[in-house]
């Protein structure tokens, strides 16, 4: 199955057979204070700075979020979404939880980008979701992440994600989203909580590549929260998701796109490794 | 189904549900100059020393190798395996492929750790390697590790792996070694020969588990000869291979010990990441 995303110049394919296709986090007003004083003083430079920033670093999509105190979403995400739009090529994941923002942001999107078709972060099993957030998918004819969670919170089974993800696929089709458009979510929580946190989100991400056949994407760091070197346990979590079916993680890119690479090339998704050789003489720097 | 291997005064057991063990690969004459000339002038300290450094570092198990051009196996074998069990409480892995070395190994250690069970590294689907080692591995009560090649070289699909794996193990238990003693190696072969190299050997991997039961090791670092920034290969394989099934992969311990910890950790054999959170505080370290 292919979930196509567009920006005005650019096209991404999410899809099993290619490589991953790496979501960057860090454009987020949410995440940081910098970017959120930014705003706050209606200055978007910075922002475009970072998106630049991250499409250098080999972002495929970019992962927009002004939610910040003092920030109007309704006015600043559709600002956004159209500076980041202009200043990079890079398809864009909206991630809001304002349906009128998120409106706002799409209809921003659409007058630059008519053919456009941005990823909404995100959907999720709860029925207030489900009926703010896909009919204007369906209207602006945008890609949806579908969280796998719902009005009793997150399952805490594979079996009860594939629930989740399964309604949230008939949902949209019944609101006329083509099924390729769902992107699906399986959620990862801290192994510090919960031991079995790691496999049940692993087990539930290859049921639903399984069983419904759509895309995965996941922000495989939440796992570590609460640990020590955080990285290698994203690390070891990114390399099975991956393995189990996810190919548009949400990550930090310029810290996880060269492992990432290597993900693929093990799973046979870079031809001899030809892309990570050629990444590696690019950059011209060793690592682990 | 748990492999249990004895020093003369520890014991290590390898089974799926435990945290992974890890058996350390430097102590190799074959493949460290300054071990094999030591081995040539008669002298033991070096491979001692190199012994206690890696169980310092973590090693479970360790692997031991003399054979180098001008070492005599069937003299120098018997007497390292006497020295390092001397030297260090952990059990071994025998590495040869000379049979009359092996006996004399093996009846070395009986003498020195009577109630002992070390690792034989390695048979293979090769009548020549059945034939000559499974009666010793019987007669020894040793446990031995079963690589999936036979007559016809190594097989291209997982199908083909699990039946020389199947062969070994049937072979075994008419020898009358217990299936619970044949510890399956599926070869990790490099993705920059065979873009598909990988998933062969993970699905293998998979099959095996599924189907035999048994336990399996593996060198991950095999799969990324010829390419750069062998680490990242080599972790992002060793995470998706103990996904699959490997429990006591071969391994630069020093190296790759927290990143398996991790590995763990995610897979719920780390109740609630208690080991990775200790060994961090004693270690005191930060890294990736």
């Amino acid at each position: 199955m292919k979930t196509v995303l567009k920006s005005i110049r650019k096209t991404v394919v999410i899809s099993p057979g290619r490589p991953t296709v790496l979501i960057g986090e860090k454009i987020s007003a949410a995440a940081r204070d910098d970017l959120a004083r930014a705003l706050r003083e209606g200055d978007l430079t910075l922002l475009c700075k970072e998106a630049e920033k991250q499409v250098a670093a080999g972002a495929d999509v970019l992962e927009v979020n002004v939610g910040a105190p003092g920030v109007d979403e309704v006015e600043w995400l559709p600002r956004t979404v159209e500076a980041i739009l202009q200043a990079v090529d890079t398809p864009l994941s909206i991630d809001t939880a304002d349906f009128e923002a998120l409106e706002a942001a799409l209809s921003a999107h659409k007058e630059l980008a008519p053919e456009g078709k941005p990823l909404i972060n995100s959907v999720n099993g709860e029925d207030h979701y489900l009926k703010g957030i896909l009919p204007l998918a369906a209207e602006y004819e945008a890609a949806v992440i579908g969280m796998t969670l719902d009005d009793d919170g997150i399952p805490e089974t594979p079996d009860g994600r594939l629930a989740v993800a399964r309604k949230i696929v008939e949902r949209a089709q019944a609101t006329g989203i083509p099924r390729a458009d769902v992107v699906v979510d399986c959620m990862a929580l801290s192994v510090s909580t919960d031991p079995q946190a790691g496999q049940v989100t692993l087990e539930a991400i290859r049921r639903v590549r399984d069983e419904l056949g759509v895309n995965l994407t996941l922000g495989p760091s939440n796992v570590s929260f609460g640990l020590p070197e955080r990285g290698k346990l994203d690390w070891a979590f990114t390399a099975m998701a991956i393995q189990n079916g996810v190919n548009c993680p949400i990550v930090n890119v310029g810290q996880d796109r060269r492992f990432i690479m290597a993900i693929d090339a093990i799973l046979g998704k870079d031809e001899q490794g030809l892309r990570f050789i050629e990444d590696y003489r690019e950059e011209g720097r060793e690592g682990t």
